[in-house]
């Protein structure tokens, strides 16, 4: 009871972090698209871990197996399953807490949740690694998008104090989203090291950081979305808060335009050889829930990975009795720079399920 | 094209700001349920318009008639229907904008979604009225959830600047929260005269001015919600995203999660007379998805009124001319006093969806 | 828990047969789709009770009020909902039977669903009288469909054992159709007089009579619907069976085709005038969920009104004692006649639903 | 789109005929419930090709692998992922029609749907053989309602022109219902040697033939369902309409009903040993889209195999041409038999998410 997302573009997830697979059915994308094994590759890669030093040490493949909906490298119209197979897992890591309850983590809901049934091994369901579905369907609806002249990328907005500029809605263009999103480290800014220090930092302490990513979407035309309960924001929102770890997600200037007064929080219209423009974007390319022709920005606060090395107080969630608990087994001490695509993932499907609800 | 939402859950809205009238149906509550209709009155009168010096001088009735679903005072099991009839409009009011953007509002987006075929007498489908029959579903829902006993209520952290202390899970109750719904201003520390003291100035000036929301449920067991696309805080924003003028929304510590370290943002577990609690609540009452069993802490940034009386600068988005605007009629310079309840409806709801999911 | 039909096309239904009002939102409809309260009342006045002799003397308005959605004559885009508010309802007709099972309806079955909470008033939400807001629902669907180029109709293929010739897809035109849905007795042969013989018949014995519809839709092209869950048959059966009192779906051959060897139930593929068509339709208009041009053809079968005024067996199911029943009140003695527009209203409303999803 | 069914029980159905795999992930089961996987295998077996003298002669092993959502022999409450990867096809039988409809299947409504996209190997995702992964989800329902009491079985009704009698609502028991499953032919009466005669017979005149199957469940207990849109005859007969070659449902006496009076259709309710029962069951066990207690019982006309050997007048639907078309290949002369359990498994799933409604 968890797995289902979208009306127009249908999502369907399975799978835990240790047992046979993981993976994504997708239904709604239009026949005919052109589906690049190579980019979905591309895409796995930058969520997969052991591809940083910043990142976990365990190594997986995150190989897609297209199981259905895609012939001859288009897609068919029919539902698309794409497979990952588990491998490399090591269930005994975990066996030693497998009643204690790791802060942060979903242990004792989901135990609570699911009666004790639930696979727990690796945090089962639970796991970080049901992101990388996510992001094999979001290759898929960049794809989609791209068709329609939309580019999405994101970039790492801060990581514990270390904060960087924000994007600039007057000089985003696609072609700088998309170098950002071939960055290793995506950053406007040249606080790469800066960031990695605090990485870096944590992990000596047996401790872990977090961040908030800053995701921007270019070439979305003005019309898509709808007000109330199928805004884009409702949409994306929905999809972000699914990414295990995200705590807060705001559009345009966010948090900051409650404090703000009316005549600079309204952006004010005008044209731009005869195109519809606003002069700011505090709204983040969208007024009632639907697009205005601006770039859309969205910003995810990402919590620190709650797996740290160091004892921490908790319950035997079984026993009902109080514990320590010293979280075993390899764990990124930051997971932002692997969550990017995840986020940019994330805001292209909710867009993606917008413009299929307006091809109509 | 924008008014279904849930699954558990239904909720169907309709109406225009000058239409006959505006509505919700309401399916999936189970049989039984008291229906007070004295209770959903004090509910819309929390968000009815003309009630505070602070809100805008139209009175609306908002009286809900109930069409269905209610026998006898309770609940039938089959759909609800509420229906708001719109009076004292003035439609005339609005007649010299017509073709013209109103900076921050959708007149200018719902113009190209719907081709021109939008009502746009007072925002139309987009105004801020259709959070009403929100507030009605709401007030079914906190009758819902009060047989779970759950207590939700929500006071006003910020206005422009001027901000009061969070919610301290450790204190909260269900009292304290009734109490703090009772407030005509609902503030935990004496702020309101400085508030309003914001709005009145705001007013002065021809302008307007936002704030900061918070919400909190306490009494919500632990096992409420799912992991992914079905977890609480998925629900709660896709129904506060719906509101118009929510630009944020934050659980637990938020933002402020991003840059905490790990040890920090974990909420340790340990036992209360038995009960599992959190020592911390960073979290916000959620893990994985689903409720922890300790406090549902929420925020939302409600942006400042879009309709000023200051000149704005525009375009006529038929003839695609620049234009200056001055936005006539009765408008609120503030309307986060009387989004309180809208805040605390979406909320409800979301957890009403969790709740009939979970009782299986 | 009843009331929600449709992805691209949604319709809450609510509503109960002696409560304030019943009705139906619509939500995804396009904008600008002309709504001509005219055609709306026509549809209205064919499922009216009162119109003909054949069918009871409650007269009932059964005037739609369009509380939203409908601007100008045009659909906004955005929900409509249409309220016909109950007028007179008598009551006490039904007091003495309250808690004795009416065989052939829903009495116990809802009174064990709802736990004894449901409005039982003329049978509530159960009533037939719930499909109005289904006709009014189909009479814009069929609005949406004139542009599409589709005309639809039904006839009284039977009643009691009085049977007419099927539709024969040779011949069929749109034209033929409308003239169809003119008639106050629609049958293709003359044998009203031998139908309304059974229904008179039936009146005098304080009996009552069923019978088939046959419903066609001309000018679909090929290429709606989808295979498995989404088919055409599947969202026109699901419908369908929603109607109080139909037991019996099937399309083209039907269970005739069963008994065919497949030389015979395979329709031939051909060329006329460049257009593809087939030379049978054993297959009525759909392979494989999806329509291949041909026309639609779908039978419905009606059973007769289960509110009849001979004595009959059966339990007062609060106290679960035996009993015997006299249903008083005003009752049709058929309702196949009125259940004509009912059953298209259901074809349209599928094949809109269709259309929708198709023009992405 | 095709490919997502249901509410509170949610499917979505992937795969082609040739392609990688076929499968279904199914989401809403509680956590804890038994997984046999020895019973799952004999249910597919039921289906499975080359199993019987009647059927096909490819075999497929139709192993079902559990990729999700059970864990140490239980479901987890997670979603359930099945995957039977497909082994032994031999596409190329199929190379030489690829452009010539095949009459009665969807190549051309295929074709127009998706535009040409689709993979056409075997029937693609139009393939019968989609139905191994209903029967797997119905395998699951049957473990589910197993636990409530329920039992379900279906028996071939007719072939062609060989008819057996009905099921008799007074002396069906989960016994008989079980016994029926377990016979490699399922009849009640002694028409096993006769029915073969007419499958034979068509075989070797290079024919087809249908039938109808009448499937009965027992233990389900009133109340289960809701009227109108959820009633348990449209939600069993959408997903029935969903099996390639159902033309036809009904459900207790079905279309024959339309030929009664009120007084012999209308069941009569009683009491026996204190449970509420009809004396009669032309209702099938259903009123007012409710169960009511006594067994349910619905039929499914099944169209004769579309892929007969003879020469068959069609299209090339690529050059608009009329041809002559020979199917090649192995096909069943009769498919009845194998869709014995599919049609269980339809009525499993709708029942299922009746169930899973009710019980909250």
């Amino acid at each position: 009871m968890s797995g289902n997302w979208g009306r127009n573009l249908r999502l369907s997830i399975f799978g835990e972090s240790h047992g046979a697979g993981i993976g994504m059915v997708i239904d709604g994308l239009p026949a005919g698209l052109p589906v690049d094994e190579g980019q979905i590759a591309t895409e796995m890669a930058r969520r997969a871990p052991g591809k940083d030093p910043a990142a976990t040490a365990r190594k997986e493949a995150d190989k897609v197996r297209l199981l259905s909906g895609v012939y001859n490298g288009k897609t068919t119209g029919t539902p698309i399953c794409g497979l990952i197979e588990n491998t490399n897992t090591r269930g005994e890591d975990y066996g030693n807490i497998q009643t204690l309850a790791r802060p942060g983590h979903a242990d004792y809901t989901g135990f609570v949740r699911y009666g004790g049934f639930n696979d727990i091994r690796g945090g089962g369901h639970f796991s970080g690694r049901l992101t990388a579905p996510l992001v094999f369907a979001g290759a898929l609806a960049r794809a989609f998008l791209a068709r329609e002249g939309v580019e999405a990328a994101a970039h790492i907005l801060s990581i514990e104090d270390v904060r960087e500029r924000p994007f600039r809605a007057e000089d985003l263009t696609g072609n700088k989203l998309k170098k950002l999103r071939e960055m290793s480290f995506p950053v406007l800014e040249e606080r790469e090291e800066a960031m990695r220090q605090r990485i870096r930092q944590a992990k000596e302490e047996q401790d872990s950081v977090g961040g908030v990513i800053e995701c921007a979407a270019v070439g979305c035309p003005a019309g898509w979305g709808s007000p109330f309960f199928d805004s884009v924001e409702s949409r994306a929102a929905s999809l972000l808060f699914s990414v295990p770890a995200v705590k807060g997600v705001e559009f345009g200037a966010g948090f900051e335009i409650a404090a703000m007064r009316g005549s600079a929080a309204n952006d004010a219209l005008c044209l731009e050889k005869g195109q519809v423009r606003t002069k700011t974007n505090r709204n983040g390319g969208i007024n009632g829930g639907i697009t205005n022709g601006m770039p859309i920005i969205v910003r995810a606060a990402v919590k620190p990975t709650p797996s740290i090395a160091r004892p921490q107080q908790t319950i035997d969630y079984r026993a009902l009795e109080p514990a320590e608990i010293q979280v075993q087994g390899r764990h990124d001490p930051c997971i932002v720079l692997r969550a990017v695509p995840v986020i940019e993932a994330a805001l292209l499907l909710a867009l993606t399920e917008c413009a299929l609800e307006i091809k109509k």
